[in-house]
């Protein structure tokens, strides 16, 4: 527990909330396996709750691995999430016990065959991330024709073809995309069956959303989706499902409490305040670098008149501007001291501070 | 000296560079006084080397006064240069004997009379940032007409109305925008002598280049813009100056050395390869973003034949594209695990580090 405020800026994390928002998954898909993204917000404190509830968890990099084993998590939980990886880091993984590991390339699946003999491997397969406020398409994933490749290939390497995955976004806010997904999914099952591989599980990814400016359907109705998708295009044969979620077990969790350092205009005929704050994209905010996630925003004067403003952050860089297309606005009379609330910020905030740019420290963050 | 070349990615900084870099701007503008814009490069080895050399310090927040106060260096050679300062930071500036503010606004200026009563402040005024690679416009200065009420207002506050500031933008290729700005800022000077205030100084800004893909004119010509700017446009009445460079002494001393991590294609009928990097834009090269800051690189198969390449950091994020609209071509036999030298890496890199996201640790430097 907080006794006395901190100075902002800062985020704090209900952990109850991100237990709740687990449990909820949980019971609402159950027949599916979740690994934690543990990009979203690597804290130990989040990672032995998640670990205390019994979620795997799904790792970007080595340096993650060794985090969760450093947290007592076993490498049998772990799945080797990036197709992205260091041949010394495979080999390293492996030899910590991790099984299971992704691609989207021959480069990838040859590293894996030479440095993890016998894996599991699922291969990501490249969609179109339409609907996605963070879209992910372009740099992970390949063609279903090349996947079936690769897969068939990965057999021949020593390798266990173990199934698919996809990714249809960070904050999809379309359920429907899913659908799409696991159609082409159950198609290439299909294809490799005839070609004598049965592959065994299904990779939904993350997507799932946390509650930014705009409304998003409930995880009820993601769930429904999905469920209803795996049955209609796989039929009685339906196989093993993992779920990445970070970003909406997390996200609504916490919030960055910070400050309004000046209110200005730029000219006499200037429409727009500027408001700046003592938290930016440098230091928790980096999520509304492009204006794509729109943070509600909870301010001591709600509820009274307001008018557009540009928000802005900390730094001596144009680039801290956080929201100036998107069409804030907030009361007139804000002032200088104000404390601000930025909701929903438990995911990617945090975790992508800065080491100190402009001197500014990293966003402290505190786990209640 | 490194005996053996530790695990990529890293920077290298040569801090020769540095002070050669630092030496030749004085010796080409002796009349100026120069302050390191820190917020480039505030390592301790950078701030003490220069420290060492005479220069001056700008500082963007009051967590860079103390690390300029922690380094020895006297309050009077460090300008608070950011418009943005908690008031609690403008009082413990004032504290440590720092007696020089910037402000761009009304609210700024009052916070600065009552925490740093008697200061010099300069008003930086709005430019609009054409030819600036990585622009600055919107984020800070005032218009000029506001700018004179400010500073005649600052004088009613108790406080000493030294001069004025503008920063033509980051990486300014067009050495003609400093006499436009000079221009603008020498009729302020002239109005404002005519309402009795004789300002006494010009803040020349930052914005010298560092050498990345796109040839610039060299330091002299800037330099002899300006020179002559001044001359033109102040007479023989020139104020003191003030510059700041902070690229321009340290980028070209960088190298960051990384790591082919991955070569692969999405699909059959992709014409580009994917090149994946140990660094991208959350351990060193945010300055990518937006494909704004194009740097050199260096392969071991320079002067082989070359193709298109679109270039990527270790992230599972999307946003970690560093190059993919630039038309960057690399060597065909580029192979994973090739070590890739980018150039003139020396600024806004390690600065910039993420504290970990995806697991990957902020980018090592070696100062040598």
């Amino acid at each position: 527990m907080i006794d006395k405020s901190p100075e902002t800026p800062f985020l704090v994390v209900d952990l109850d909330a991100i237990a709740l928002n687990y449990l909820t998954l949980r019971r609402l898909m159950p027949q599916a396996r979740i690994y934690y993204a543990m990009k979203a917000n690597p804290a130990p404190e989040v990672l032995s709750l998640l670990a205390g509830l019994g979620a795997n968890f799904d790792t970007a990099s080595i340096f993650e691995i060794h985090q969760c084993i450093a947290a007592g998590i076993a490498p049998e939980r772990i799945s080797y999430g990036s197709t992205l990886k260091k041949e010394k880091d495979i080999a390293s993984a492996y030899q910590l016990g991790i099984r299971l590991f992704a691609f989207d390339s021959l480069g990838e699946l040859e590293k894996i065959a030479a440095h993890a003999p016998g894996a599991k491997v699922y291969c990501r397969i490249l969609m179109n991330n339409e609907g996605a406020e963070w879209p992910l398409s372009r740099k992970f994933g390949c063609d279903v024709d090349m996947a079936y490749d690769l897969l068939l290939h990965s057999r021949k390497l020593g390798l266990e073809p173990w199934g698919v995955s996809f990714h249809v976004g960070s904050q999809q806010t379309d359920p429907t995309q899913w659908d799409k997904a696991i159609c082409t999914t159950a198609k290439l099952f299909s294809a490799l069956k005839q070609a004598g591989i049965k592959l065994q599980m299904v990779n939904l990814g993350g997507g799932f959303p946390g509650k930014y400016r705009a409304e998003t359907a409930k995880i009820e109705t993601y769930i429904n989706t999905i469920t209803n998708a795996m049955h209609r295009y796989f039929g009685d044969d339906i196989p093993e499902m993992m779920l990445e979620p970070g970003r909406s077990l997390v996200a609504d969790a916490g919030i960055i409490q910070c400050e309004i350092v000046l209110i200005s205009q730029k000219s006499y005929t200037d429409n727009k305040r500027w408001v700046f704050l003592d938290a930016g994209i440098y230091n928790g905010l980096s999520e509304t670098l492009g204006e794509c996630i729109k943070y509600r925003i909870r301010t001591p004067h709600d509820g009274t008149e307001i008018a557009p403003i540009i928000l802005a952050g900390p730094t001596c860089d144009s680039a801290d501007i956080l929201y100036e297309r998107a069409n804030y606005q907030l009361p007139v009379n804000l002032k200088v001291g104000d404390k601000i609330e930025i909701l929903s910020a438990g995911a990617y905030s945090n975790a992508t501070s800065s080491v100190g740019f402009n001197g500014f420290p990293p966003l402290k963050a505190y786990y209640i």
